[in-house]
C-alpha cells in the first residue's frame, strides 16, 4: 500500500491547486462563423411530439401547466398539436396563444390550405408545416409529384406569410431521400421568404457526421434559417442536434424527457446539458437551469413514468460519485469528474461511501465534515479498510458509515480502537450499534 | 375531410408497393478502410464500470448471472472490477475467469505493478491497464512527470506480457488532455507490443466530431488496436461510439442500461441499436440481439432501477406508433417508420389508436383484426370521428375501441348505426357497455 499512498498524495497536491482542466485541443482553435453552437433557439415540442408519447394525454389545464413551466426556462418556441387533430387540440391551441408567453406559439399542420387556415384562425404565432409522409419524398426520387408538391408548397406558405404569421418548411424522414430532390424544394421555399426549413430525422437513423453533411450542405443553399427535428431511436438525437448547431442550422425541437413516437427525440435537458459543455455562458445567460427539473417533474407526472435513473442531469445518480478514485479527486477540484456543475442545475452532488470502491480519502472527508477532529489520515486509513470489508458483505449506509467512524473515534480517544474494529465482523453489527446508540 | 382523405389514399397506394426507402445519399458510396463500423468488438464493463453505478452491488452469484448472460448475447469480452478493490472483488475474478465462457476476461487495473500481479495470479485473460487519474495527464503537460510515467507503463506492460496476457493501456480524460504528450505515450506502449491502446472520455464532454479527429489521428500513430470508454453526461455517449468506430477504433466499452459512474456510459443495449442500423448483417449474424431484455431485466432487477420508459429497444414506448399518420404507414410498410425490426430484438410493435391523433387507417386495421367484415372505409371514418371525440375527454383502451366497434358493427346490421353513434357521449358509456357485455 506504501508504494499507492505516495501517488495518492502527488495526486492530491496537483489538485488542491484546483486548476481549470486544459481546454480541449480537439476543439477548433477559431470560431467558426458557420457555427450555432453560441447562438440557437429551442422549439418545444413537449406539447405536440410530446403527445405523439404511448400514453401521453394533456387536458388543457395540464397543458397550460407545462407551457408556462416551459417558458420559466426561456424556451423560444411553443409547439402545439394541430388544430386539425381534435376539437380540443384547436381549443388549447388558442387557449395557450392568449397566454401571453414569452415564448412564441407554433402549430405543427400538415401542408393542406384547410389545416393551415384553420391553425391560423386560433391565434398561433406561426405555423410548423409538414409535408405529410416519407412516401411523398419517395415520390419525389421519381419526379412525378415534385411539382405538385412543390406549387402546394409554395401555395400553403405565401398564404401563411399573407396572414403575417412565421412559417416553417419541413420534409419529412429527411436522411432516406433524394438530396437534390431535398435541395431543390428547400431552394423554391427559402426563395418565396420562408422563415425556417426544416430537417427532420423522422425514424431516427441519421448518426452526426451524415447530419453535418447535411446541414452544411443545406447552408450553403438557403438563407432562412435551419430547424431539425431528430429522433433517438438509435441513440444519436442529442448528438445529432449538436452536429447540426455546429453546420449551421439555427432551431433544434426539443421535449421534456425526450418524450415522443416511439422512445421520442431530443431531450431538453439533455440538449441544454450539452449545450452548457460547449458555451457555458451562453447558456447559463440564456435559459434558467434550475427549473428544468420542475418541468420534467410536471411531465413525468402527467405521463405517469418516472424519471429515468440515468436521466440526463436530473437523473438521481447525474452527480453520484463512487469510485475511490473519482471520489478524492472531486472532493479537491470537483472539475476534475464533472463537466456539469450541479449547484448551476439547482441540484446536488453526492458522494457515494460505504462500498467496496471507496477510498480513504472520501473517509477523510466525512471525517472532516463529522468534525472528529482527533482522527488523521492513518485512522482514516484503517477505517476504509474496514468499510471495504464489511461492505463485501453488502454496501453501508451513510449512517452505517457514520455510526463507524463516531464509534472509532470514541474508541481512540480510549486507547481501544484497534480491538474495536477487531471485532467487528459484519456490516449488521454496525447498523444495530446506530440503532441502538 | 374529403381532400385529405384523398391524399390519404395516394399515400396508402405508394406504401403498399412496400419498396424499400431510398439509402442515405449522406452516407458514404464507397466503404473507408478505417472504419469499423461493420468490424468491432464490445468490451463488456457491467462487471467494473457498472459496479461504480450508485446503488450497483453485485455478490458474486449476481456476477457470474450477469457474465453468462452476456456471454450469451455474445460480446467479445468480459471486464471485471480489479482484484485490488477487495478481497471479494479478488475471488469473483477468480470465479467468473474459471466459467469458461467464450468472451474473454479482463479485469481493469491501476498501472502499478502490485495491481498487475495480484490481477494475473486470478486467472484472467487480460488486464485493462488505467493511468490513475486526469492529474497525471495534467503533470503530462508540464513534461515533469512524463518519463516517469512512460517508464513506469513500460515496465507494467512487459510484465503483463511477458505472462502471456492481453494487455491495454488506456488514458483518463483523453479529451482534456495534451495532444502531443498522449500521442508520445500511446506510441511509446504500441512500440513495446501493446495490444491495444484506450481512450476514455471520463467526464463526458467529448461530442463527436472530436472523437473522430483524435482517433482518426492516433489510427495513423499506432499500429494496435484503439478501445474507447465514453462517459454519457452530455448525452453522446453512442453518438461518440459510433464516430470513434467510423474513426478506426476497433473495440468500445459498454454496460448493460449504461449504468456506470454518474449517469453513466455507452448502453450496450443502445449500442447494438446504433450498429443495427448502420450494418445489420453483421450485427445480426455476430450478436443474439433477443437477449438483451433479459440482461437488461437483470441488470435492473440487480440494481434496483426500473428499466427507463424511453430505453433504447426494450423501453416500453420503443415499438409504440401513435400518431394517425404514423400508424397507417406502419401498417402498410413498417420500415416507413421504423429503422429498427422490433422482432429482430425479440420485442413487438405495438399501434396505438383509441386517442384524439388516431387515424381511420388504424381503425380499419383493428376491423380487420377484430374480422368485422361488414364495415367498409367508410366506417371506420366515421367512428375514427368518435373516437377523437371522446378521446378529447380521456385516451380509450384498447378493449373500449374494439367495444365501440363491436356495438357498431351490431347497430350496422340492425341500420341503427348512426343513431348508435349519435348516442354515445362519454368514454365512460363505452368502458361501461364492454363491462356489461
Amino acid at each position: 500500500m506504501s508504494q499507492q499512498n505516495g501517488t495518492v498524495n502527488n495526486q492530491a497536491k496537483d489538485q488542491n491547486r484546483t486548476r481549470e482542466p486544459i481546454v480541449s485541443p480537439y476543439m477548433p482553435k477559431y470560431p467558426d462563423p458557420m457555427s450555432n453552437i453560441s447562438n440557437f433557439k429551442i422549439i418545444e415540442s413537449t406539447l405536440r411530439e410530446g403527445e405523439q408519447f404511448a400514453n401521453a394525454f394533456f387536458d388543457t389545464e395540464k397543458k397550460i401547466e407545462i407551457a408556462k413551466s416551459l417558458d420559466e426556462i426561456g424556451v423560444d418556441y411553443l409547439e402545439l398539436t394541430s388544430p386539425a387533430a381534435s376539437e380540443q387540440s384547436r381549443n388549447d391551441c388558442k387557449a395557450i396563444s392568449s397566454l401571453g408567453l414569452k415564448a412564441k406559439i407554433l402549430t405543427h399542420v400538415r401542408c393542406h390550405m384547410d389545416d393551415a387556415k384553420l391553425a391560423i384562425d386560433t391565434g398561433v404565432d406561426g405555423l410548423d408545416v409538414v409535408i405529410g409522409t416519407s412516401s411523398y419524398l419517395r415520390e419525389f426520387s421519381h419526379g412525378k409529384d415534385m411539382e405538385y408538391i412543390t406549387n402546394k408548397a409554395i401555395e400553403v406558405i405565401s398564404y401563411i406569410k399573407s396572414q403575417g404569421l412565421e412559417v416553417r418548411f419541413s420534409t419529412e424522414d429527411s436522411f432516406r431521400s433524394d438530396l437534390v430532390d431535398l435541395l431543390s424544394i428547400y431552394k423554391a421555399v427559402d426563395k418565396i421568404g420562408v422563415n425556417r426549413v426544416g430537417i427532420a430525422d423522422t425514424v431516427g437513423c441519421a448518426n452526426p457526421r451524415q447530419v453535418y453533411e447535411l446541414v452544411r450542405t443545406l447552408r450553403s443553399v438557403v438563407s432562412c434559417d435551419i430547424e431539425c427535428h431528430f429522433h433517438n431511436d438509435t441513440g444519436c438525437a442529442i448528438a445529432n442536434a449538436y452536429a447540426a448547431l455546429e453546420a449551421g442550422a439555427t432551431h433544434i425541437d426539443t421535449s421534456v424527457l425526450g418524450i415522443g413516437e416511439r422512445n421520442g427525440i431530443t431531450p431538453l435537458g439533455g440538449l441544454l446539458a450539452r449545450m452548457y459543455a460547449a458555451d457555458k455562458e451562453f447558456v447559463k445567460n440564456k435559459y434558467n437551469l434550475t427549473k428544468i427539473r420542475d418541468v420534467e417533474n410536471i411531465v413525468a407526472d402527467a405521463v405517469e413514468v418516472t424519471v429515468p435513473f440515468n436521466n440526463y442531469i436530473t437523473g438521481y445518480c447525474a452527480f453520484t460519485h463512487k469510485a475511490g478514485i473519482h471520489a478524492k479527486a472531486i472532493l479537491n477540484n470537483p472539475s476534475t469528474y464533472e463537466i456539469l456543475k450541479p449547484e448551476d442545475f439547482g441540484m446536488s452532488r453526492y458522494v457515494s461511501i460505504g462500498h467496496r470502491l471507496t477510498g480513504w480519502n472520501a473517509v477523510k472527508n466525512r471525517i472532516e465534515q463529522l468534525q472528529l477532529t482527533d482522527l488523521k489520515d492513518e485512522d482514516a486509513k484503517v477505517v476504509t479498510q474496514k468499510i471495504k470489508e464489511l461492505a463485501d458483505v453488502r454496501p453501508l449506509s451513510l449512517d452505517d458509515v457514520d455510526t463507524l467512524l463516531r464509534h472509532y473515534h470514541n474508541a481512540k480517544n480510549e486507547g481501544v480502537h484497534t480491538h474495536f474494529l477487531d471485532n467487528i465482523d459484519t456490516p449488521d453489527q454496525i447498523t444495530q450499534m446506530g440503532a441502538t446508540a
